[in-house]
């Protein structure tokens, strides 16, 4: 006997759970793709996409994953030779640095691990120390999904100001957007990219380029920029297919329509205090089990940890045997531990994320805590007790969360 | 801020939740009901039913709700004047008896009120009674939606084997097909009834009757049954309408195909044994609950209890206040408490239902408590500690169940 | 090679091609059926329907097909021993004489054959030499599917009213709601039913039975009705579960709705008018085939043919190489001949039938009628020229069409 | 009142219309991406792909529209200065080429206008004269979506061999990939390019680039391409994210599934002839039209026209009023003109285009021929008798059409 056979639930971080009126939106024949009702879809998702990423600026529209909206970013921006500074906190900057080089971009990568936020200060004097202005952009992940670590975009932002350096700012949001609190204009992030399938609940397939005017003129100033990254004519368009360098991805408009009339209409700041309580909740109940022991949230300052996906450490080989447990034994499937190998442990059999994302209630977040709970038991690691209650706890009383 | 806006879990005692498969098998333009696949459809879900309700006999499909089956199933077997015996432990005895009114037939019931299951030896003392053998049947809820009491039907065939009666021995399993176990054939049932939207996991729309030699024989006997209700070319068919009187119900039959699958994939005795365990889950938890004092499962004893559904009292008010609760906070709807309006209580406020059937795997079943657990500390209501932990180890250690 | 590896289009007469909306509108989870958004969703249907039929009386909506809707009006009206009047003009008129004969109700056929309406004088006749006025009802098929013959209700009602006769006028309109022009009210008839099928492009398993004051004294006078066929509480529900005798038929409910919605969006009159000029260019191609010699249209009066469906001649056999021809080599599958055996061609082999209901635009008819010829020019039965451009004459010139 | 209410035919040339079942297989919870089915799904994917190109070279699939997938294979293949030979039959050949430019290609483009195939002599003179080999690859539009005329690889093969030069043949295979003949391998293409909306008959977003060993040659010797671009992970991948250069496209490999699955069923050689033939339908129906005077078929000569796609000209003003009226009246949505504009009619309103590719049968196109006559019929543009018939015809008797 197996206690998973109902509905499954995917909590990786990202494909995040699809809520059912995307995928119904996307159930449909195809449209006329010249004229028509495709041209009004598109022009009404634009502006739609800008209030989420809290931007008056442009909106880039790519049928990409975000490695392609990580080359997209860059190729509008760089030409080879161009020096970026990446301040890393676990493996996707390093991913984005890996994307420059592919395009002859050199990357200037200070490494602060895999625990701990950006230390501004040091991005500071990196760029005072940049005397020749060399330096482009500091790239940084807002979330990194590997780590779950979080980082202030404000922080750099104020460190560029500081050093008075004329660099851009751009953040990576594939995993934060639409679940962490953002506000590209407001915080000076010149550039801010994501996907679709992560807080947008849109099934892989599309990704987004938001960007300022200072974005605008080095776009303005690069000799070359490929056609398909190009984002000159997906924002200024004249027809309905420069909006995607070609054919529209019709059905993900459909999908991502039904999202964006979700997410507006119940309200940016409420979808980010929803994240940011159900994070606390199952943060509470990892407490709990921490005092067992066994174990460990990657980044021990909750202020500093992503309220999309928390990784966890549960000695060598548990996290891949409680993985395991949850999706043959309760019908929960938990990320796997990415970047977090150690000597000891090189295929990070000791790690495991739950990504809490997107289309995401108290209702699948108490299951997937009792599930690891049951898992826990079952595998005999240690732990430690009460942490269903205190996640409860949470959902009873959230508090009120400003932002 | 709610934290409901997610994927909402439905607990309600049906229609339960439909697995994604079987939906994804409905959405398809309509077939040829005259010749073609629809014949090869229907012949092969006819013996599967079967398999479900362990019966060599006959299986009749009708469209209709479960009310429907009731009426089917009387309709075929008695005429105005007849009479039958009805043990009632909940509304629905009483729903099956004013079916039987309906049709000019005489219901004898006897009540063993909301908490108690049927006392077979009470029932033997009435067939003994009743010695001109005047009762045409005794028939009865396997599992009553709302009081989630479960009767054994094994008692009421000794019953009726020591009394020597000839009364036809009818259940209806509506709640309880595909939940809890049962063995038509070796319990010595001659008449079960169900619906498509409970264990079956398919929207309500379809029912059925199944039904063995001797209730044959009392169909010939009958002098006129309604062409909409008999079941004689429904399950002696010689063209394909024949089945349902008419036209097919081509996507319900399309939905149903995907849900046998499922169900004789998993294995009945699996099914059965998932659902036992999850209802064991659920509780472990009301146990602890009840030990603050509120909460008050309807029926002590474990034994007795549905695996399917659980009726609870709460106090007063607290029941519709903790399904609001959830509902609008947490994404989890829980169903009302039926039929069990009190003098205090006209309008049973202080009860509700937790639906555990059908498409159910250990994350939403510890979702759900996870979520009571929150709403009873947000409401105030007093309960006891530990019901998520408790919950959880039965998940973890299910032990054996056999069948 | 086949031409068939396609959308399919099943040209049959019901189910008709449901709308892709209606497919979506069923696609999503099961909803909470005691409260909530289920009572707000039958509360509108309910006012809708009655649009579709024009009437200002009751709509009954039961879950079982048309037989199911004969039945359940039967039941309503009539006792054991009551005597109805039926003229018949094809298979289902016999059908529902015989649905009589199941509930006790005594028919009286006068049969009008396969070709010809209804003759209103001759029922005058029938009705006036009842003197004693036991015939409690005039039950007819505004169209009947398999002859494709329509009736006019007016014709009826005036015989009523010349005969001064109090006998109900009955109407089945399962094959003609949505497609014929028919209003219940204007045209004094008591009690309609239709099914969700056809011209409301729902999947089957939804019925309906509209009535008016006059059939409430029927039912009021009526000592005892069936409890699943009662329409009173279904008509006069105090909760939501009473609409529909028992559990709703959620999934059903969801596609209604959709249809509902465009249906009345375009318009009952353009509705009519749609499926009569759609039905003209079908007929213009058939008068074409027919001088040929091969094909025969089984009403050879314009006036008196349905708006939904056409049934054909073709010669022994030709009708089924017809319509397997269709199916395997171009995406075409058409009705069956119904009812319309003869000795020389006991499997009516020779008949087929082009169903033109619902959900259907000039692409759809014009296709139809294409691979009509290419069958016929491909199995070589003799036909007429010119077919083609006729019925795209009659789409190309559709005049005005009042209702 | 408007005969267009019924199942929308677009009869666009891409995207296609999708089978149900492809719809269908998208509708499904996201699945996990980083282990399990989705492995075992990319690796059935590969090489059913190829398959379908016949090669047995590599498949390469990427998250884009077809203008990203020749940015992919330039990308891969060439450096900033390579040059370039574009044969060109139209506007696509011209966006590839001005797609190199993006990339700092030089592009040398021999237009042949837009009514007429490639001149392969023409094309071996210039290979001649190119004796320093600087011509790196031949780039051409295997069918131009906007002319329709349809090119054949063999003949630049030819040329490539008669004039010994070693670059690469690279054909753009968007339109016509799954429904014109093409056999990669026998026919000499070393690259060749499609997307997914088309005869692959998913929703637009998928593109693959398959490619031989030469080609692999000159990836190695390419300095440095991009990452998103880059082939190599993607056909050597060690996990399946690098299928995908990231996120899997989970839904579209859902839809391909289904996609791959029916194709392969029919048989390639089975899709090439239905293809085939139901074109000839449609021309036949356009010649005896043309015997009218208004319409011209782009491509005189049959065998150079597209199976998938046809351009015609109906007199300035026409092409537009034409599909605009079977849009509105009939329910079929024509093609735009493209690339087709001139002095006199600059906004080429004289033009459409039918597409017929992908899933598509008799019926589908015998409606859209029907549609079209009865909109010349209606618009009163001249147009000769007896098209609908001799399409008819096509069908009927559609003869052996060999591959």
């Amino acid at each position: 006997m197996s206690l998973a056979h109902g509905r499954p639930y995917l909590a990786i971080p990202g494909p995040s759970v699809m809520p059912d009126a995307v995928l119904q939106a996307m159930h449909q024949p195809a449209p006329n793709i010249y004229e028509g009702d495709i041209v009004t879809l598109v022009e009404g998702i634009v502006p739609d996409l800008k209030r989420v990423a809290k931007t008056d600026g442009e909106a880039a529209i790519y049928i990409c994953n975000g490695h392609g909206a990580w080359e997209a970013a860059l190729s509008n921006l760089f030409q080879p030779g161009d020096r970026v500074l990446i301040p890393a906190t676990g493996r996707f900057a390093h991913g984005w640095a890996d994307m420059a080089v592919g395009l002859g971009i050199v990357p200037q990568i200070v490494d602060f691990g895999t625990k701990s936020t950006i230390d501004a200060d040091r991005i500071e004097e990196v760029l005072r120390a940049d005397t020749e202005r060399q330096i482009k952009a500091v790239m940084f992940s807002h979330v990194d999904t590997a780590t779950s670590i979080r980082n202030d975009p404000r922080a750099l932002r104020a460190a560029l100001d500081a050093a008075d350096h004329p660099a851009l700012l751009m953040a990576d949001c594939i995993a934060s957007m639409a679940c962490d609190e953002f506000h590209m204009d407001a915080w000076g992030v010149d550039v801010a990219i994501t996907g679709s399938q992560k807080g947008l609940m849109v099934p892989p397939g599309l990704s987004f380029v938001f960007f300022n005017d200072r974005a605008k003129e080095f776009r303005a100033a690069n000799p070359r920029v490929s056609r398909y990254w190009d984002w000159v004519p997906r924002t200024e368009p004249e027809a309905v297919y420069q909006y995607f360098g070609g054919t529209s991805p019709t059905h993900h408009l459909f999908g991502l329509r039904a999202a964006l009339d979700m997410l507006h209409e119940e309200g940016m700041e409420r979808v980010w205090a929803r994240h940011a309580t159900l994070a606390r909740a199952i943060w509470a109940a990892c407490e709990r089990w921490a005092e067992g022991g066994a174990m460990v949230m990657n980044v021990s300052d909750p202020a500093l940890r992503s309220h999309a996906v928390t990784a966890l450490g549960l000695g060598i080989g548990n996290g891949q045997k409680l993985r395991i447990w949850t999706a043959e034994n309760a019908g929960l499937t938990l990320g796997i531990g990415l970047g977090m190998s150690t000597e000891d442990d090189p295929d990070g059999t000791g790690f495991f994320r739950i990504g809490h994302m997107g289309h995401l209630n108290a209702h699948m977040v108490l299951g997937a805590v009792g599930v690891i709970e049951a898992g826990l038991q079952a595998l005999q690691i240690p732990h430690g007790h009460g942490a269903l209650e205190k996640a409860a706890e949470v959902v009873a009383q959230p508090g009120a969360v400003a932002f």
